[in-house]
C-alpha cells in the first residue's frame, strides 16, 4: 500500500502537493513574484514531513515554475504564455479559430451503438428501446490535446456518418448536413478530476482539474439530437464571457455582448472542438 | 511519511480514489445503476493494492453513493439532489434567486488593503503606487457554503464602504452606491484543485475539484472597478449557458438565449453572490 507510482491515483504525497502548487501558479492564484511559504509551513498544513514538501518544491524548480532566490526564499517565476491555449467565447462558442484550423487533429477512442444511460436517454427524450451512437473523441491542437469529448446522438440521426467522418469532420456538421434542424442547445459548465482513463487520454496526472461542460443540444420540434459531455485541460482551454450593464436608470441588468460585426463571420463557422 | 492524515494533501490513497470516484458520481459520469470495475481492475488501474481499493469502496458504500448488489457486484446509487445546488445563469449571472434569498450568508475572511499583485494592477489599470482594497469572502447558502470570493477594488472606490456593509451587501450594490457607473464585464472560466485553505473554508477535501471564475468589471470610460477571484463548489454550484441557433440559411451561428420576459424581473437584480 506504500509503494509509490507517481501516476498513480495517490501518486505520492510530495506529487500531490506539487500538483496543487502548480495548479495555484498556472491559474495565476500564486502570481509570479509571490514567495512561497517555508517548508515547515508548509509541512505542518499538509500534514507531511519537511522532506515530502522539499521534494515537491524540487520538482517545482525542474518545472522552471519556481526559483530560490537568496535571502528572499522560493519565488514564483514568470510563465510564458502557452501558445495553445484555446479561449471560447460564450457567445460564439468558438475556440479561436486561426489556432484551431492551423493544426487540430483528432483521435477516435471509440464509436459504436449502444443503449444510453438513463439520464442521455431522458435528456434525448428517447424511448426505452432506443439505441444511441456513442463516440469518444480527443481533440489536439498542435499535437498536444486538450478536450476529451464523449458524445452521444439517437440512432435514427447518427446512421447518416460514419467512424471516418467522425475523425475528420465536427459532429455538430455531420449533424446538419444529416438535415437536423438545430435549434437551441442548453449547457451546464462544472469542473471534476480526472480519472485514469480520462488523465491518460489528455496527458495530465490524475487527480488535476478539469473544465467539465454538458450539452444537450435540440431540434427544431424541441427533440434532443446530441447530448455532450466535454472535459477540458484549463491550462490548454478557457470559456470567455463578456458582458454589457443594459437597462435604463430604473432597472439595469447583464447582457453576454454579442460578437462584433468583425468576428461575425467566425461566428458564423461551428468550432471545430464543438461537438 | 507515510503517516495517513485524511484531509492532508496526499490523504490515504484509498481516500484519493474515493474522492475520484465520488466525483464521477456527483458528476454524472458514473450514473444510477452503473456497476464499479472489480477490485483487481481498480487496483490495476490505480497502481494500489487490492486493500486499498476496499477501504475506498467501503467509504463510498458508507456515503451512500454505491451499494453492493447480490451477483451484479457493486452499483452507483441514485442520488437526491441537493436542495442547495445553485444555477447561475450565464446571460443574467444569477443564482436561483428564490432559494439564495432564503437562506445566503457571508463569512468575512479578510478586509484590507493591500498593494496589488503585478495581475490585478494590470488589469484594473492601475498606477504603481495605487492601493486595492482586498476581501475573502465564503458565501453559503442554508448555512453549507458554496463559494469562496476574493475581490480586488481600487482604493478611491473602496472608501465609500465597510467591512460591516461587506457582509451584508454585494459587492456590486456597494460599488454602484458609491457611484460607479457600471459599464461591462469579461470572464474566465475555468477548474481547478483546492488548497488547504480554500478546502478548509468550503468544507471539502484538499485536492478536489473547484469551478473558478475571474471577471474584470468596467466603468463607462473604461476604468477597471473590480478584479473578483472565485471557486464554487461544483456540487453546490452550477453555471448554464443557453443558447439559440439563429440567423438565416446561409449563415446561421449562435447566439445566447436573453432571460424571458417572465424571468426579466429577477435578471434585474444582481446576484447576492456575484461580486
Amino acid at each position: 500500500m506504500n509503494h509509490t507510482h507517481v501516476t498513480s491515483v495517490g501518486g505520492t504525497k510530495s506529487h500531490r502537493i506539487f500538483l496543487l502548487l502548480k495548479d495555484a501558479i498556472l491559474s495565476g492564484r500564486l502570481p509570479p513574484g509571490r514567495k512561497l511559504p517555508g517548508e515547515i509551513k508548509l509541512a505542518e498544513q499538509h500534514g507531511v514531513s519537511r522532506v515530502t514538501v522539499r521534494r515537491a518544491m524540487e520538482a517545482l524548480r525542474e518545472s522552471g515554475l519556481v526559483a530560490r532566490k537568496p535571502g528572499l526564499g522560493t519565488v514564483v517565476l514568470e510563465q510564458p504564455l502557452d501558445a495553445t491555449v484555446m479561449t471560447a467565447s460564450v457567445s460564439n462558442l468558438l475556440p479561436n479559430m486561426v489556432k484551431m484550423s492551423q493544426a487540430s487533429q483528432v483521435r477516435l477512442l471509440e464509436f459504436s451503438y449502444v443503449k444510453p444511460s438513463e439520464s442521455v436517454r431522458e435528456e434525448l427524450g428517447l424511448g426505452a428501446g432506443d439505441r444511441v451512437q456513442r463516440s469518444v473523441r480527443v481533440r489536439m491542437a498542435d499535437g498536444k490535446p486538450f478536450s476529451y469529448l464523449v458524445t452521444h446522438v439517437p440512432e435514427y440521426i447518427a446512421l447518416n456518418y460514419n467512424e471516418a467522418d467522425l475523425t475528420n469532420t465536427p459532429l455538430f456538421a455531420l449533424l446538419e448536413r444529416s438535415g437536423v434542424l438545430v435549434d437551441h442547445a442548453s449547457q451546464s459548465i462544472s469542473a471534476t478530476l480526472a480519472t485514469h482513463e480520462i488523465a491518460e487520454a489528455l496527458g495530465v496526472s490524475v487527480g488535476s482539474p478539469l473544465i467539465s461542460l454538458t450539452r444537450v443540444v435540440y431540434d427544431e420540434e424541441g427533440r434532443g439530437v446530441e447530448y455532450l459531455d466535454a472535459l477540458y485541460r484549463p491550462d490548454r482551454y478557457r470559456i470567455q464571457i463578456d458582458l454589457n450593464r443594459t437597462g435604463d436608470e430604473e432597472a439595469r441588468y447583464w447582457e453576454p455582448r454579442t460578437p462584433d460585426a468583425e468576428r461575425a463571420p467566425q461566428a458564423r463557422e461551428m468550432s471545430p472542438d464543438e461537438a
